[in-house]
């Protein structure tokens, strides 16, 4: 075993090729180890197993500067950077993130997870090291998905007039989570299929060096061809052809079943936890939405899965013109979606919340001010959401409320996602974000809001003394808490539903103040700024006593709802405290 | 005279060629005097001339879509659609905004100021053009310097796959607001030198058709070059070289004074309201900067001139490695600046609030996740800042404040900018953003605050009964009030500076209960999820009224900030009825 004999770069230098070749072999068994047993990222990080022994081999990190894109292919990077057990021994499986960190190791120079972002932290890092009168290299390695994003063609385009030393791997494994969309990537597979002959070439239009290698699973030419861009004086590109999920038959087979995985079997990738039960709620909402509205058009940035949109069925959307994939660009696709609302279509663009802070600024400019009336589906924000604090969506309430003409939408159940989605569909007044509850309970009856009263909240229980008003998904846990007051402490609260996160129900407001003394908001997401404050802002005036609940303004990470919530307040006990406490039971 | 007979651009179709020459020469007459007496965008107007002359000929507007990124470069196109008047007559200057404006015409699409959005514009209207089984034109018009952002580049990518007619016109002046950056304009040069046949090209690597023409002031050439693409079955990037402020020497010969423009003297540029008179605070803090610490380096976006960098001194500064101009990207400038600091040196990003916007991931994820300790200038934001909904900057506090790790500064006077500045770019805690004043008040005396002291709110008077906490650019304002509250309801009231928005003064609001039975917050920015919610929302359980007071939520345009706050209940006369109704006076 060469790998156990690892406990950093230094190590790596030592080897000779054929130690190299094996240490590969090694971290690959380890790779296949760990995911199997516990799942994550698999062809990310089996598509660089080689490149990222070459790169420790021929680069002097942390001196050198290895960052890594989006950094889901970093487990080999880990290993090979004293982090070894984390991937041979169950018991230092939580020693580690699925992504570089900081707080891990001085070879992790970024804390990431979204893409696109590191040739523009390299150039930072290049700045900083010319200015400070340094010399080593830095060095981006980035995926060819990741290349349809802004971010990463605003670097390239800086890179073009830069003049020092600056690495660009392009790590083309042709695969971004599902399929790579945009007119690159035929370039892309032409300069493959080309050995990098190609003349219509992206990088070189950018003023841009490029180098091409075809073997990006040699680690002897790996090794050499690195040595060559080692220490070169201005900014080159390094076009490296991989395979997503290099190892595993069926992963090099499905790449995009396999971009992540839960547990599975190695001999024939069958799952450990059974087949995942995909909840098609969404899906089967737009699946109504393209029956009753003949040019409806659906827009994903790269993540069509997230509405449920796979295989034969996607791609038939896609060929109809009915489903839009753009890649990762959510830039272009909230501005098409508004370009679509203008020309007097259908348009919904659905993405995970944290993604759709890339889109701020076209959500305000190109969508809000011009009213046009395309619905966004905001996936996965809140505690209840992304656990990972690279996947940060806990300020979607701050990102969407406030915007002019916006309105934002938050069903708490089955049922009221689905009679909003419609109403956000048919209507053609203003633009409508939905906060999509991550799990979908039902509450049994038919959602008949009629959702064209902007702002009226909706009273799913009526009590007195005390009301709790919960952003949709603390719903359910709000009702339980008004079930505890009676149990408990002998009083019938109110509980409302605010339906609208973007204002507030006055009338509603108003009425409260007649029965009863105090409020509490509870929300999922950061307190600073969110719903809540402006129940708060409303009442200020007032003798209604206000009580904000929400997560606390920090970077969470690898948290158990529950148990932030509670951590936070949201808990039945700490509320019947309150209420307890507040109207003096 | 052809252009009084033109009321639309039916009317335009029905010239010849030397009337059409002769139209564009009008055109460009009426151009420079409705410049030359209000002022407004000089060059990228005198830039189009023939080249809207000869869209209107060929296309059939508002059937065949122009698109104009930016768009402030479509006074001509404003002309030739029905709004003639609003260039000829003085009495009719007020009929029309600087940009598109979807509230005056058909002819204009969509209500925009920002620039790079163009494609993805026209991308949605195409794709919603097929899928209603139509087939006029969809055509972006976008110019050289929006070709630096990525959300033009994430819609080029997905041009590049689409199989349907769009027209993508570069109008290519050579110029951003001042000099071009990136690797993509000495590629541009090399096309303009070749004819279009240089083999770097850009977009042909993005698997897009491209043509050139060369002579974009020529009417003839344009009309023929503009019918080859006229229905055209796929997408078409059509590169037209243009002089940016051609027609007039001096604008032609210094393209960045000449951007932008009060009125002036025809005959020789010279300004009719004298040399405008720069405030080099911001400037003089930088230079500061760079004296005390030799390694810091400053980031522009595009607009240098915002930090009082021009000419000789930035080229200078830009030569030696200080200051970076990354071109139209935000989203690169923010996670270089990020990249920067991580690597330890001292790193500014200055923008307008509005543009930040833009990069409200890369402020959360490459920065703030990061907790580099970059300092961002925010300029121009709130309702002193810019004043077109096309440029909205109303919820900077709504993005700068609720991220983690991130301290956001407004400070109120110059004295207080400065001690600011100095203390983000000294220190190497966390990010730093400053809500920069848009005028420099003095307060005549040294700023001592000791900003280490997260949160520490300011009394700026005290006072008891009423305290009004307002933010940084309202505290002169609310030092008025306090004096009129003593004049004329004989009460000496306090007046706190929160200093930081990005959290509260625990401390001092729980002492403001001692002798304080009403606190009004003030903010120009807008009320919903801003600053006064967290003060409402601390003081929601407590006996404190509280009222707050802020912009409200809507895209106000071409507004006057004393008009706009009045209208907001920002206003002595409001606050005194405030505070003598609440406290019972």
């Amino acid at each position: 075993m060469i790998l156990e004999k690892i406990s950093g770069p230094s190590d790596v230098s030592e080897l000779n090729l054929g130690e190299l070749e094996l240490l590969a072999e090694e971290v690959r068994e380890a790779l296949i180890y760990r995911l199997s047993e516990s799942g994550g990222h698999v062809g990310s990080n089996l598509g660089v197993v080689e490149l990222t022994v070459a790169l420790h081999y021929v680069f002097d990190s942390p001196k050198d500067k290895l960052i890594w894109d989006v950094s889901h292919q970093c487990y080999a990077h880990k290993m090979l950077t004293g982090r070894r057990q984390a991937y041979t021994d169950k018991a230092h499986f939580g020693d580690v993130t699925g992504f570089t960190n900081i707080e891990e190791s001085e070879h992790d120079h970024f804390t990431v997870g979204h893409t696109a972002t590191s040739i523009s932290l390299a150039l930072g890092m290049a700045k900083a090291r010319d200015i400070s009168g340094k010399k080593e290299n830095i060095i981006a390695i980035i995926g060819d998905g990741a290349m349809s994003g802004g971010e990463a063609y605003e670097a390239l385009n800086y890179a073009g007039e830069y003049d020092k030393n600056l690495i660009i791997i392009l790590n083309d494994n042709n695969q971004s989570i599902g399929e790579n969309h945009g007119g690159l990537y035929a370039k892309l597979t032409e300069l493959r299929n080309t050995a990098g002959q190609s003349l219509d070439n992206v990088f070189r239009g950018l003023n841009l060096d490029y180098m091409y290698l075809d073997e990006g699973h040699n680690v002897e030419k790996l090794v050499d061809t690195l040595k060559k861009v080692k220490d070169i004086d201005h900014p080159v590109v390094l076009h490296v052809h991989t395979t997503k999920g290099k190892g595993l038959p069926y992963s090099e087979a499905n790449k995009e079943d396999w971009h992540s995985s839960g547990p599975f079997n190695v001999k024939d990738g069958s799952s450990k936890n059974g087949i995942p039960n995909y909840d098609m709620t969404i899906h089967d909402s737009i699946i109504d939405l393209y029956n009753r509205d003949s040019t409806a058009v659906v827009i994903s940035a790269a993540t069509p899965r997230a509405m449920g949109f796979v295989g034969d069925e996607r791609a038939d959307y896609i060929e109809k013109g009915r489903f839009v994939d753009v890649g990762i660009a959510e830039e272009n696709a909230m501005a098409m979606a508004s370009g679509m609302a203008k020309y007097g279509i259908t348009a919904v663009f659905g993405a995970y919340g944290t993604f759709l802070q890339r889109t701020y600024d076209q959500l305000i400019h190109d969508l809000c001010l011009n009213n046009s009336p395309a619905t966004i589906l905001v996936l996965m924000p809140g505690a209840y959401g992304m656990k990972s604090n690279t996947h940060f969506s806990m300020c979607d309430i701050q990102m969407f409320s406030h915007v002019p003409n916006l309105v934002y939408l938050s069903p708490a159940y089955k049922e009221e996602y689905q009679a909003s989605f419609k109403y956000a569909t048919m209507q053609k007044e203003h633009p409508v974000a939905i906060r999509v509850p991550n799990r979908f309970y039902e509450c049994g009856y038919k959602d008949n809001t009629d959702y064209s009263l902007i702002n009226k909240a909706k009273i799913m229980r009526e009590g007195s003394g005390a009301a709790i008003i919960a952003v949709g998904a603390l719903i359910p846990k709000a009702l339980e808490m008004a079930d505890e007051c009676v149990e408990k402490l002998g009083i019938d609260i109110t509980v409302i539903n605010p339906v609208f996160l973007s204002g507030i129900d006055v009338e509603l407001l108003e009425k409260l103040k007649e029965n009863h003394d105090l409020v509490i908001t509870m929300e999922d997401g950061i307190l600073d700024g969110g719903y809540g404050t402006a129940i708060a802002g409303y009442y200020g005036d007032s003798a209604m006593k206000v009580i904000t609940l929400g997560i606390t303004k920090e970077f969470h990470s690898n948290f158990n709802t529950e148990e932030l919530l509670n951590a936070c307040g949201i808990s039945t006990e700490k509320v019947l405290e309150i209420i307890k406490g507040n109207l003096k039971l």
